[in-house]
């Protein structure tokens, strides 16, 4: 059985590919050179690929910089020590407009070409960090206007599913996921602000979450020395 | 108003470019170069979108090539002399898997970034060579996501509306409207395996088709000299 798998290389996506390797999926893992301002992620999704054994491993490069507005692509200052009621409340400007679509729709084609059923995303509706793409009802509407979009909805032959393992999970959650399931965390990437040589700031939306779950879960994060 | 209007260079898209224009959008053209084998559509893109007054043209390079399985990406023959029946029972391969759901996924990256409410979609559900994703309930399930993705959505501040003003319209009944909104007819291109100098075959489906469309329209056409 043929899964496409979205992994951007960070901890939730990692997971997400374990869990599709422990349900027996073969996995197809997709990347995106997005023209986000680093390529640290890129490099940690291929090696995270690799240790967690996904038949194939491809990067598609879309250039999302020209339509602009967004903290990931352009040059606009990612904001630092945002407290939790801060990223529920506000869309923050790492939010790069329409990415989830962008990504499923890729998804899509190669599922379509593969013949593959399953499109796993290691969305994430609690600790989200405020992206609309991320949301249940986004991913049910996906999945709905994936079965009307391909040739073998139409023909009956198969039925798309968007699988979101992760998506009723805390971060907590997640890291005593990822540690059941033998994710390597000391290979993944979640910083949206490195610095030259790659090591996560430890102050952006995503370092705050990714170290809030790893404290609460009591487990140490071998990413960050 | 601003819209974002999907652009191949095409008879079909300049016709909607054209349309949206007379509804009085300020229209953001957008067109992609994904590989195709040749580029003269594109040539054909600019072109049109600077004779009908787009108030700004972009090209987004994404490569659907890394999933093959296209005759239009690949080196598979495209398909010569089907008849209608033959076009109207089979998917072709000159399909590219979710090609539209990845074209209206960029729409809307960019209608987001505008804040443009309305993407134009030259999409036809009659002569429409078989591909899934150019029918009505594709259109209304993308629609419906789109609205369920974006920051503009989850606050409530607009609603995207995908419009497709020749989904129900023969391929004769777009010809007289392009006749009558002045589309130059002469810098489209249908063709999806033009010669090196960039004449049309005259026997793919999409030749076909327009030859059919001008023919029972009674308009000459003035791209096929």
């Amino acid at each position: 059985m043929k899964a496409v798998c979205l992994l951007s290389g960070g901890l939730d996506s990692a997971t997400c590919l374990a869990y599709a390797r422990r349900e027996g999926f073969e996995c197809y893992a997709l990347s995106f050179d997005y023209g986000q301002r680093h390529h640290v992620e890129l490099e940690a999704a291929r090696k995270v690929a690799q240790a967690l054994g996904a038949a194939d491993h491809r990067v598609a490069r879309i250039d999302l910089r020209i339509f602009g507005h967004s903290a990931l692509t352009d040059n606009i200052a990612v904001p630092k020590g945002r407290d939790e009621a801060a990223m529920n409340r506000e869309i923050p400007v790492t939010y790069v407009p329409a990415r989830n679509t962008i990504f499923l729709s890729f998804a899509l084609a190669w599922a379509e070409v593969l013949e593959a059923n399953d499109i796993f995303i290691g969305v994430n509706a609690l600790d989200y960090s405020g992206y609309p793409d991320c949301r249940p009802e986004f991913i049910e509407a996906f999945e709905r206007m994936s079965n009307l979009a391909t040739k073998s909805g139409v023909e009956g032959r198969t039925r798309i599913r968007i699988r979101t393992p992760l998506i009723q999970l805390s971060k907590a959650d997640i890291v005593r996921l990822g540690r059941d399931l033998n994710v390597p965390f000391e290979l993944t990437h979640s910083c949206y602000d490195p610095d030259a040589s790659g090591r996560p700031c430890g102050a952006c939306d995503s370092c705050l979450l990714r170290a809030k779950g790893f404290r609460e879960a009591g487990i140490a994060d071998g990413a960050c020395a």
